[in-house]
């Protein structure tokens, strides 16, 4: 590292949880760090995103638990409504707590925060409201921001997104949801259950059709038996306002959906501040390239989170891990990110976990590929959480048994998630988890159950 | 294996998930293979225990969501009620579900159940309703049976366990629950939270002294602010049945407890049949003896589940994972078990989960020892749940950073004891875990932050 003196070891622009991450650990390692943020701290995952819609995903579960399992099980209960100014008001209060947390937390680790807008000017120096700032290293990670798409001008100022979904007290009308986030199946999913009229609209062939087709299909004829209309391999053409309705045509498909709210949902990465000369994009020229140590094409300078990521990738577990792989390189440790690792991860009802390489994806990598799956619906603490969709698939490679990707539907599966990460990451070989003994009854055991079917020794199942 | 003609090469003594589990793996391995069951496959786990407490527990669960996170979160509903018959029946179903699956399972594993008492003649040779068959090798899964104490002889036939409670479609007045049984406290909350009254005694010094003491007193402060009230290092002296109550005298206090129902938990091997001359039990001479490839003292007789376990591992998959083993050797296949592996779970709400050694055994074993933890209420999503009372304890070697144990309380840690189990398994070190991204928000992050805590290298908590 340079023995320069600058005022800062390394400046990280963003605060949220990729930013946060990077700055706690440059700390920690002995850094002077400066974190600079425009808005609020927590970025959009704490404040407009995962935090807020996984609370609001919760009630949707709660309220389904209650009106089918709570019945089914002898708890009496009226029709169940969730009354949204409460449910806001709680997620306000969360956040609000999550906030200052933070505060603290930046404060107790000794991060300096700045608030306002960053400008690189070139490597190691950054501009803050006017003043010049230099250090030896910069880490960005200014997340990403909403986009607006051609075929929607002329009602560009009516679309809306996430954020105005957060703070909807009153759910009316139908609701056409577009766009390539997959939180689209969330926020559908949510509109449908408070009294919405929804359709998703998709120009992928399926939901999700990068991921498992085992469980998204299970998700696909959930959301429709739910009453969600979900067109896919469509793209809009053009959209009218018309009447106090919107007239939207589609690509493909002669017809034409009428609406009272248009949901447009893509996110791209927010470079504004942090485009100099010499730093490439990626292929698609959309985000920032960067290798596994979160480097960027500039000496001196990383990036983390949704500015380096594809939009499938934007999550806040993503960020937080690329920021300490950031923080350490900056500060001289050597350290790699394995994107293989991070698990992507949906919190509908029930929720979706995928982990490490689809079957497509293992074969087209030359694997001789086998799989194994596991129905919930046969798993004795899935059959008490009247799992009846709910499934496990794993995929491995028939030569070593390595386990290549473990992808699940069910209730809680964001905690199961953990599992399919620890056997990837140790690179664990089938046989070798085979004595694995997991509580019983838990749905975790049907991991295990698909594991052993991949090589046909399941126990419990047929 | 020896050559000699035999009716099969392994014959199963026990119905139950250690029975099960060995004998369609036998087959599975290309043995034949008899398993003999006097009463109902599925031994007390799926017919008695596991499976109808975790259902029970589950209600109750859902029930204080609905009641406290439900309305927070504006899910208006009037007192939440679980009326006891409906979810009886539901319960019946699922067992009834699970009997006729597990039925065809060993019909097309081509396991051949004869229903009837065994009993063991010499090793080799097994009698069955009068008839006898020749095998190779034995495995005991016998299970246990209740245990009556000596202080309660006087109101022997009237005391309740857990197969009376199972099916009770009113709950009144005061109950006394005492004995070893770890699932005690399952069925004290089962109680009380039906409206019952509740005394939960132990001879210990505080509930499960065994276990994690930052978990432990977590729960236990808990159960206290439920109502239950939690008298410990006591011992029944005596009952009497007096004017249609229970007047019980406990040792040490002067005190008398006056209840209308009396509640004794306690289990021990059940021998019957299977002891042969030779057989040797363990140094407290209650159940079997075994060793790491579940092989009793007699050559050719393999035991499995609670009848070679003490009361407090009484645990379904570890029978099962015992079974799976004893398979495997009595096959010629060389497999062991790893007790350690084992984890210890009870479905309180919030649930607990034990995997590994706690901070004293650790020190005991002459570990360097140091520990991390996270509270839930500083998790995201532990806020979103309102997991106030939820916590993470890592216990792990200095020297090296092996991961020894990992002790949590909160809700559905039955599915995040699988993390700790994976961890434990692959002999990680907590810096090899330090990258492990988890999904955001879920509580299994805490699990990471717990382990970066020990070396106070946590990045979200202060």
């Amino acid at each position: 590292m340079s023995t320069k003196k600058t005022d800062f070891d390394v400046i990280v622009i963003g605060g949220g949880p990729g930013g946060v991450a990077s700055a706690v650990r440059v700390s920690q390692l002995g850094g002077k760090v400066c974190l600079v943020e425009k808005a609020d701290l927590g970025g959009i995952c704490m404040n407009r995103g995962c935090i807020p819609y996984s609370h609001m995903m919760m009630a949707v579960s709660l309220k389904k638990k209650i009106s089918t399992l709570g019945r089914d099980m002898g708890i009496k209960t009226r029709e169940v409504k969730i009354e949204l100014s409460t449910l806001i008001k709680r997620q306000s209060r969360i956040i609000s707590s999550l906030r200052a947390s933070l505060k603290k937390l930046l404060m107790s680790k000794k991060v300096e925060v700045l608030k306002g807008r960053a400008k690189i000017i070139v490597p190691g120096r950054i501009q803050v409201n006017g003043n010049t700032l230099s250090c030896k290293k910069i880490i960005i990670a200014t997340g990403s921001r909403w986009d607006r798409p051609e075929s929607l001008k002329d009602i560009a100022g009516k679309i809306l997104n996430s954020d105005h979904i957060l703070n909807l007290k009153e759910i009316k009308g139908s609701f056409l949801i577009s766009g390539s986030s997959p939180f689209a199946m969330e926020i559908a999913q949510y509109l449908k259950s408070n009294g919405g009229e929804v359709y998703l609209i998709t120009e992928q062939k399926r939901l999700l059709e990068k991921e498992s087709k085992a469980i998204c299909s299970r998700i696909s004829k959930l959301l429709k038996e739910q009453g969600i209309k979900i067109i896919t391999g469509q793209k809009i053409s053009s959209c009218k306002w018309d009447k106090g309705r919107y007239r939207v045509s589609l690509n493909g498909i002669g017809d034409t959906v009428v609406v009272d709210h248009m949901v447009f949902m893509k996110r791209v990465p927010n470079l504004e501040g942090v485009m100099i000369d010499g730093l490439l994009l990626d292929e698609s020229n959309t985000y920032i390239r960067v290798n596994e140590r979160m480097e960027t094409s500039i000496e001196g300078i990383y990036a983390v989170g949704d500015v380096c990521s594809p939009e499938e990738m934007h999550f806040s577990h993503l960020a937080s891990a690329g920021g300490i792989v950031a923080a350490e390189n900056s500060m001289g440790i050597d350290s790699h990110i394995n994107l293989k690792l991070i698990p992507r991860v949906i919190y509908t009802y029930p929720q979706l976990a995928f982990i490490g390489l689809t079957k497509q994806e293992a074969k087209e990598k030359g694997f001789q590929v086998i799989t194994g799956s596991a129905p919930l619906s046969m798993n004795p603490y899935g059959m008490i959480l009247a799992q009846d969709y709910g499934h496990i698939e794993v995929v491995a490679d028939k030569r070593y048994g390595e386990i290549m990707g473990i992808h699940m539907i069910g209730d809680g599966v964001c905690e199961l998630a953990g599992q399919g990460v620890l056997a990837i990451q140790m690179e664990a070989t089938l046989r070798e988890l085979f004595s694995t003994a997991f509580p019983h009854p838990s749905l975790s055991e049907s991991i295990i159950e698909a594991m052993r079917q991949c090589s046909g020794e399941a126990i419990f199942l047929p």
